[in-house]
């Protein structure tokens, strides 16, 4: 049998034995195309007790002040993908030190995972994804200008945790749950 | 304009601008097929220093134990995840009391997030998933018939944490990672 071309495919969505949700199947070859949540990754990075923010140059959000984060790629670990966002969007190389929240959004269905880190040198430079860099004291993180809510969660629940060798991670605050759609 | 149907489309594998892997680009729309790594959750639940596992009906590993775990759905939270699988595999009622371990197998683009839980009562059923059901006490865990290395990770990880009240979550045991393909 041939690997199957686009032309193949007769989709339709039912929900498949022993299923218990509506998926698009093919009519002719039984192929299920399941849809699942994404994975972003990030790390609130700190160098001398000053905290990383990059500013967007793309949308949604363009100008406004993030943490550096992407979706995780195939074959990649979490920390693998966290490293290589700081790496991407600042030319940073970090070093985590634990996981400081998982955050869902179950509206977009994803589920972020945040380390902290320690940057390795001070030495950054914007990629092409950002605008410009800072190194911002914790007193002078422009709130109302981050790009998202979970970049906000994962500032504060920074200030919370700071230097502590171990605890647990952080979830979505509870008074501001997302409900889903 | 009308929904695309398959035979509109026109992939070919190439590096989309502003990327830096290959993509299954539609030539025709310019739609860009992302793949992405999948989230199983679960728990590792427990009534009175006893843990509930699964004998799987299902390959892989049809007739080893398991704890409930499986894919995350669209518009779910890991949490409420983790739950459904209890209930739908063991018909149930788990309360969640913190993430346990955050596992990654980059070989299959799978990352793992299970929680600590304890039953609400010991009435359990065995779903259409499972053959059968045990408590276990700890010194009667099967281990050498479990599922997956991560169900020996995760119970491994609930005997170093038992009770306590705040913890770090575990990852891949050191002398266990697993490589990347």
């Amino acid at each position: 049998m041939s690997v199957p071309s686009p032309e193949d495919f007769r989709f339709h969505r039912h929900v498949p034995d022993g299923d218990t949700r509506e998926r698009l199947v093919c009519d002719s070859c039984g192929w299920i195309h399941y849809v699942n949540p994404k994975i972003v990754v990030g790390a609130v990075c700190v160098w001398q007790d000053k905290i990383l923010l990059c500013r967007r140059a793309i949308e949604p959000r363009r100008g406004y002040w993030t943490i550096p984060a992407g979706y995780l790629e195939q074959e990649e670990t979490p920390e693998a993908g966290a490293m290589r966002e700081a790496k991407e969007e600042a030319g940073a190389e970090i070093e985590l030190s634990g996981l400081l929240g998982v955050y869902s959004i179950p509206r977009i269905s994803q589920v972020h995972l945040i380390y902290r880190a320690t940057l390795l040198s001070p030495s950054v430079a914007a990629g092409e994804e950002s605008l410009a860099l800072g190194l911002y004291d914790s007193a002078e993180i422009p709130w109302p200008d981050l790009a998202f809510p979970t970049v906000r969660w994962a500032l504060q629940h920074y200030r919370e945790v700071g230097a502590a060798a171990a605890f647990a991670p952080r979830s979505n605050p509870a008074e501001e749950q997302i409900p889903p759609r």
